[in-house]
C-alpha cells in the first residue's frame, strides 16, 4: 500500500523547467530540435544551443550542448557554466560535501566523435583531463569509467531544473539537501546564460538537480503563428526518470512538496504490492516528474507540451517525410496512464523526447491518485499497443557534479509491462 | 497604471468550481445542456439538475434549477436548498448583516412561463410571496424589483461558487468578507446536494458568491470516450462577470489572492489609463474569473473547457443540426486576449456559455500581465472579427442571498471595442 | 514493367459501392458497427442488418448476415436474397445458368454458434456442396473443403458490390464476364432489400462480385451531426483483396476499366520485377480496390472514409473505452501509399474494417501510378511502424455464388514487407 | 422548376484547373499567397509568379501577374503569354480571328501604382479598346468604361482553365463555342509557361475561359510534410462565379457536361422559382464552379482545397499574426450548402480566396440536387452567421480576349440572403 498523503515542505518549488543534454554533434541536433520540431533559438554560443517552445517566455527550457570531441576540448573553450564551488564549508553550512576528486565541466568525462551513434557503448570510457580553469580542483586525469551495462553509458544528461517561486526558496532547499548529506554547489547569475541564482544537488536518487527562482526573459511567440514551425511545441512539461527504487524516489520527491496523480503498481493490489512507477506534480496537471522501474539513475525522457494531437501527428509526417521516421520510437497513441496523446522519439544521440498533450487538472484538494495495475494493456497505450523494448531499457544517463557519468544500479523490481520484443 | 502585484491572503481559494442558473423550463435546458452539449447528469430532483463534464470527478459544476411558474410556487416544493440562517446575529458575529428584508429561495422573486423568451423584458416584476419554512423571515409580499434596463432582468444566477483547500479556509473566509461588511449565510453539508459546509455570500461587488471544500465524489468519465457526447465538455473553467467598477472588482479578487494573467486598459496606456476588463486566476491558467466593464453585477458567462478545437466546431455543428443555430452567439474563434479558441452559445433562457480551450500555463514566479488596448480589434477575436452588440449588453442577473434580483449599476466607462450592430 | 495503360472497355463502373459480410452473432455484430463505431442501420429484418454512413444517400453500404446455428437454417428463413438463376444461358453451356443443385444461399455451407471466434479455425468445413473447378454445376454435396491453413478459412464475405452509371452497363458487364466463361447469375429488383437488378458473377479471380445500378435512396445525414455517433462513418471507399497471382488481377481489373493508382513492386526495379499489390480506381480517388499479394481468393478489408484524423483516433478511444481495444490491429498512422490516415479493426468475427480518410485526387489524364518498393518502411506507414503479422496473414473467405467457401490458392510471390513477428 | 437533367456533349471537361490574377504589387502578393499562405512557386519570371499546390502535379493552378505600372508596359516584356490569333476563321465570321487591334495583352488596358487599393474604384476606366456586344472586333480605342458601381471595376482576372481529358476535346471545344458564336484563340505549347496547346475563349457568359490537356509536370509534395508551410493549400477546386442571369449561366455549364450538386432557388418551391445560385461538377465532388445571383460576370472567388478544418483555422492565426487580419473577410465555417469548412480570404488587391474542405461525393448515377431556399439562414454558413455585404458585392472583374475588362450588367434576380450591413 502505498502512503500518497501529500508533504507541504517550507519551500515552494513551481514546476519542472528545463534541462541539460549533452550531444555528440550539436549542428545534427539543430536539424532535429530546431528545424524539424522548431524549437525556437533563444541564444547560441560555440557548443550550445539554448531553445524554447512557443510559449515560453523563458531563455531556455532545453538546453544542447556539444561533448568535446575525442582528445580535446570542446570548440568555444568548454562545454557549460563555471560553477562555482563554496570556498568555505568547514561547518558544512552552505553547501554540501563536495568530494575532493570534483570536476566542473559537464561531461568532462565523455568524449565523442561528430556523428558517433552513441548508444550502444560497451566498454568503459577513459576520461582525458579535465580542462583547467573552470572546473574544480584536483581532479584526477585519465580517470576510467566504471563499467556500465552495454548500450546504457550514453547519451548523457547534464542538469534537470526545478523552478522555485522565490529566491529564498534556494536557501531552503539547500537545507533540505544538506540535511540528506547530498553534494550541492551554487551557480551565480549568468553562470548557465540566461539564469538567475542556482542551487545544483546531486540528489539522493544520484541525479543532478538544479533549483532557480529567475530566469531571463525572452518573447513570448505563443501568438506568432507565422513563426510556428515544426511540432508547434509550446512548453517543457516534466522529466521521466528510471530510478532503480521507485518507493525511495516517490518517498524523496513526497518529501519535496510533490503530489502523485497516478501510479502503477505490481498485482495483486494490496499490502504486498509495489511501487512500479509514480507521476508527480507541483504545476496541477499530471507530473512534472514522473518515476520508472529502470536501471537508474538515468534519464527517460523530456515531455514537451504541444497544443493539440494535430501537432503530434504532424510531428511524425514531418519527421518521416525528411527522412527521419526511425525517430519515432512509439507511437502516436493515447495514454491510459494521464489520458495524454503523446508519441515519442529519439533525437540523433538517442535522447528521447515525448510530444505531449491533453492531460487533465489535478489541483483539487480531494484528488486521489489512479492505480494501474503494471498488467494493464491499457495503462501505457489507451488502445492496447505495445511498447517497444527499447522503451523500456533505454535511458539517458546522467552526470554528477563534476560532469562524470553516475554509475547505474539495475532495477529492483523485474516485472515489466508487455513490450514488442 | 495598474497594480498588478500579487496578494497573498490567509486563505487558498483552489479555483472557480460550478455555478447555479434558474431556468425557465427544466426540459427544455436539459434538451441544450445534456442532449445537445453533452454534459454529464450526476443527478436530478424535481425541479433541478446536476451537471458535471466528464473529467470532473465533482458531483456538478452546474446547477440548472427550475425557476417556479408565475402564481404559484416551483414543483419539487421550491427551488434551492434550504438556508441556515445564523440564528444568533446580534453583534454581527457568526455571520454578516442580513437585511431584514432577506428571503432565502432562489429566484423567489422571480417567475416564467415554460418557454418564455426572458431577455428582453422590460417592465420591474412583482415578487410574489415567497414560500414559507425555508425562507429567511420577514420578507414583505409583492415587493416590486427596482426598474431595470430593457433586457437586463433576466436571466438570473443564483450562485457561483470557488472551492478552497481546506475547511478552515471557509472560516477565514467569512472572517474577510465579515470584516468588509458582506452579508453572508452558511450551508451545513447537503443543503446543496452532494456539497460539504460552505459560506455564501453576498460579496462587495453584489454577486452570490460561494466558497466550499468538500464535495461528493463522482466517476469520473475522462476515459470513458464510448460515453462522450455533444461538445465534449470537461470541466467548468472560468466565470465571466459585467461589473461597473472593474478597477474595484480587480482589487477585490486581488485582495482574495488572485493574480491577474491579461487585461484591457483604456489608451493612451500611462497613468490615465482605465482599467476595463481583467483576467484572474488562481489555478494556474489564464483565469478562474473575468472582470469586465458593463451593466452589472450580472453573469457575463460560464466557460467550460472543452478537449481541443474540434470539439468547439462539433457543438457549432450539432447545435444547428438540430435546429439550435440560434443558440451560437459569437465565433467559433481564436481568442487574441487568453489565445483561447472558444464559441459563445446562449441557452434557451439567454444564459450565455462559453466552450473554450488551449489557453496557457500561468504559474510562473515573474509571469506578467499582458496588457491590451480596448480599441485593439485582435483582442477580443484575434483573427479581427467584430462581436456582436448583445455580447456586450446582455448578460444573467445575480441574485442576493435571499433570492431577489441585484439591482444593476451603469457602467463606468462608456468606451467599447468594436461590434457589429 | 508493369503495363499502366487505362482501358475504355464499354460499360461504366462508377465506384465500390457495398459488401455483404456473414457474422456469427448479429448483435455482437451490431454492437461494434452500430453502437461503437456508429453506423447508420438502414433496415433490419431477422438475421440480417443493413448499414450505411452518415454521407450516403443509398440504403446500404454493408450488409451483416447471420451465419445459421450449427444444425440449423438461420433465423427469419434463411440469409440472403433468392437468386434467380438465368433462364437462357445463350450457349447452353459452362456459364450463366446455375444448376437446381445450386444453392444460392450464402453461407449455406458454413455454421457457426453465436459468438464463437470464427478466425484461427483449423479443420476442413463439411461442405454441402463444394464447385469443381470455378464455381460450376454438378458438385457432391457433403464434399469436404480442401484443407486450408489455420485462421484462414472463417470469417466470409457473400459479395462485394460496384455501381454502374446505367442499366445497361449491367448487360454488357454480362456479356463481359460471359466472354471470359464466368459463371454469373442475376438478381431482380428487390431481391436484395433496397437493391434494384443486379448482375452476381464468380469473377476470374474467384471473387463474388455484384454489379447494379439503382438502389433505393435513404435519407442523408451529412448534416445531422446531432445524429452523428462513433467514428462518423461517412461512406464505402474501397475494397483490398488478398489474390495469389496479382497481376491477373491487375489485368482483369485493367480491362474493367480501372485506373492504377499506385503499386508495390519487387527489386530490383525494371523488367524483371514483379507487381506486388496494385491500387485501381473508378472514382478520381487512390482507389476502388486494392490488390495485394497474398493466399486468395479473400477479401482482405473493407475501407470506409471518415472525414477527418479525428474521427480515427476517437474510434480507437471509444473501442478501447468500451473494452474492445484488441480490436485496433493497425495504427492508426499515415499511410505512404495513399497518403491516407487509417486504422485497421477488427470485427468480432475477425472481418477488418479500415477507417480512412485524406487520400488525394487522380483524375487527371496524365495521372501517373506511382511506384513503392515492397522493401520500403514507408510504405505500408510512412511513419516506418512495422504491420503486424497477422495484417498481412489474416483475411475474410469468399464464398462462391451457391454461398461456399471458394478454396484459396497460395500467394504466387514470397517478398513480404516487414512485419512484426 | 429547374431542369436538372444531365447533358453528355462529346468532349470530355475533366475539372477546374487554374487561374491567372492579375495584381498590382507582386511582391505584397508573394507575401500573401506564398509565404502566409504556403503556396509552392513552380516559376517565376518578371512579372509573374506560377504557383501550385502541394499535392499537384502540374506546373501551376494559380498564374500573379503584375499589371503594368501606370503609364509603361509591365516589367518584364508585358504581362502573359503571347496570343495567336486563329489564322483561318472558318466561315471568315464572327467568331475565332481576332481583330489587328485587338492586342490580347491581359491587362492591357488596366494601370496601377503599386501598393495601390484597388477595390471601391468609383470612376470608369480609360481603356485602349473596348468591345461593342460581347467582344468582337472593331472596338474604338481609348473608349470609356461604361459606368459602374464603385467597387466594381478591379481587380481583375485574366483567365479561368479547365482541363480535358485528350487533345481532341479541344477542337470539340473549339466547334461548340464556334456555333455559339464565341469568340476565340488559341494559344500553342508553352505560349503559357508549362502548359500544352489551348484554348481561350470568351465564353457566352463573357468569361475568359481556356481549355487545355497537358501541362508540365512539377514534383508533388503531397508526402514532403517537411515543407508545408501556412494553410497546406493542396489543390486548386473550383471557381466561383457572379453572373447577372443564373439560368442562363446554368444551361450553358449543362450544355458542356456539367451536373448540378446544390442550388439556391427563390421562395416559394415550385412553377415560380427563379435559380439564384448553381453549384455545377465535372469531378465529381460539390463543384467545379458555382454560379451566383450578381452583377457579373465577375469572379467571386478561387477555392483551394486544404487538408483539414485545423489548416482553415492556422491560415487565419498565421493571417493575424502576421497583421493580416483584414484579409479575412468571412468565416472560418461549415458551409450548408457543401457542408465544406471554409474561410474566404482577400487578398492585397482584393481578389477573393476561399480555403475549403470535406465535401462530399457527388458522382452516383441517382445524384439528385439538393435545394436551398435564398433565405435560409444555414444555407451560407450552417451555424447561421450572416455574411458581409463585401461578400455578396465584391468580385474581381475578367478581361476579354484583348485584355481589357468586360462590361458588367447588374444581376437579375434581386433576392440576397441575409448580410451583416
Ligand atoms: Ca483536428
Ligand atoms: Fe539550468
Ligand atoms: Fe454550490
Ligand atoms: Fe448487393
Ligand atoms: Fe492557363
Amino acid at each position: 500500500m502505498v502512503d500518497m498523503r501529500w508533504q507541504r515542505p517550507p519551500f515552494d518549488i513551481v514546476r519542472a523547467a528545463h534541462a541539460e543534454l549533452l550531444v555528440s554533434d550539436l549542428e545534427a541536433s539543430r536539424r532535429f530540435y530546431v528545424d524539424l520540431l522548431g524549437f525556437v533559438v533563444t541564444a547560441e554560443e560555440p557548443g550550445a544551443l539554448y531553445l524554447r517552445g512557443y510559449e515560453e517566455q523563458v531563455h531556455h527550457s532545453l538546453v544542447l550542448r556539444q561533448l568535446p570531441a575525442a582528445g580535446g576540448p570542446a570548440a568555444g573553450g568548454g562545454p557549460g557554466p563555471a560553477r562555482r564551488p563554496e570556498a568555505q564549508a568547514p561547518d558544512g553550512g552552505r553547501h554540501g560535501p563536495i568530494s575532493p576528486g570534483g570536476r566542473g565541466e559537464p561531461g568532462a568525462g565523455l568524449t565523442s566523435a561528430p556523428g558517433q551513434v552513441l548508444p550502444g557503448t560497451t566498454q568503459g570510457h577513459v576520461l582525458p583531463a579535465a580542462p583547467p580553469g573552470r572546473g574544480l580542483p584536483d581532479a584526477a586525469e585519465g580517470q576510467v569509467l566504471p563499467a556500465v551495462a552495454p548500450g546504457q553509458a550514453l547519451p548523457a544528461a547534464a542538469h534537470l531544473a526545478y523552478r522555485v517561486a522565490g529566491e529564498d526558496d534556494l536557501d531552503r532547499l539547500a537545507a533540505f539537501f544538506q540535511e540528506r548529506g547530498c553534494r550541492f554547489t551554487w551557480l551565480e547569475p549568468g553562470d548557465e546564460p540566461g539564469q538567475g541564482r542556482a542551487l545544483r544537488v546531486q540528489d539522493p536518487l544520484g541525479f543532478p538537480v538544479e533549483f532557480f527562482c529567475r530566469m531571463e526573459r525572452a518573447e513570448r511567440l505563443l501568438q506568432r503563428f507565422d513563426r510556428y514551425r515544426g511540432a508547434h511545441i509550446l512548453r517543457l512539461d516534466h522529466f521521466n526518470l528510471h530510478v532503480p527504487d521507485v518507493q525511495a524516489a516517490y518517498d524523496h520527491y513526497k518529501a519535496l512538496g510533490f503530489r502523485c496523480s497516478e501510479y502503477t503498481a505490481t498485482d495483486p493490489p494490496g499490502p504486498d504490492e509495489r511501487l512500479w512507477a509514480a507521476w508527480m506534480y507541483r504545476k496541477p496537471n499530471v507530473h512534472d516528474v514522473a518515476l520508472m522501474n529502470g536501471d537508474g539513475p538515468r534519464l527517460h525522457h523530456l515531455g514537451f507540451w504541444v497544443s493539440d494531437t494535430q501537432s503530434v501527428l504532424r510531428a511524425c509526417d514531418i519527421l518521416a517525410a525528411a527522412g527521419w521516421a526511425d525517430a519515432i520510437e512509439r507511437g502516436p497513441g493515447r495514454h491510459g496512464l494521464s489520458n495524454a496523446f503523446f508519441v515519442y522519439l529519439r533525437d540523433p544521440d538517442g535522447h528521447r523526447i515525448e510530444l505531449y498533450t491533453c492531460d487533465y487538472y489535478t489541483g483539487d484538494p480531494d484528488f486521489e491518485p489512479i492505480r494501474w495495475s503494471v498488467n494493464d494493456p491499457r495503462r501505457g497505450t489507451f488502445w492496447g499497443h505495445a511498447a517497444p523494448a527499447s522503451w523500456f531499457e533505454e535511458s539517458s544517463r546522467v552526470l554528477d557534479l563534476d560532469g562524470r557519468p553516475v554509475p547505474v544500479e539495475p532495477a529492483k523490481l523485474r516485472e515489466r509491462p508487455q513490450t514488442v520484443t
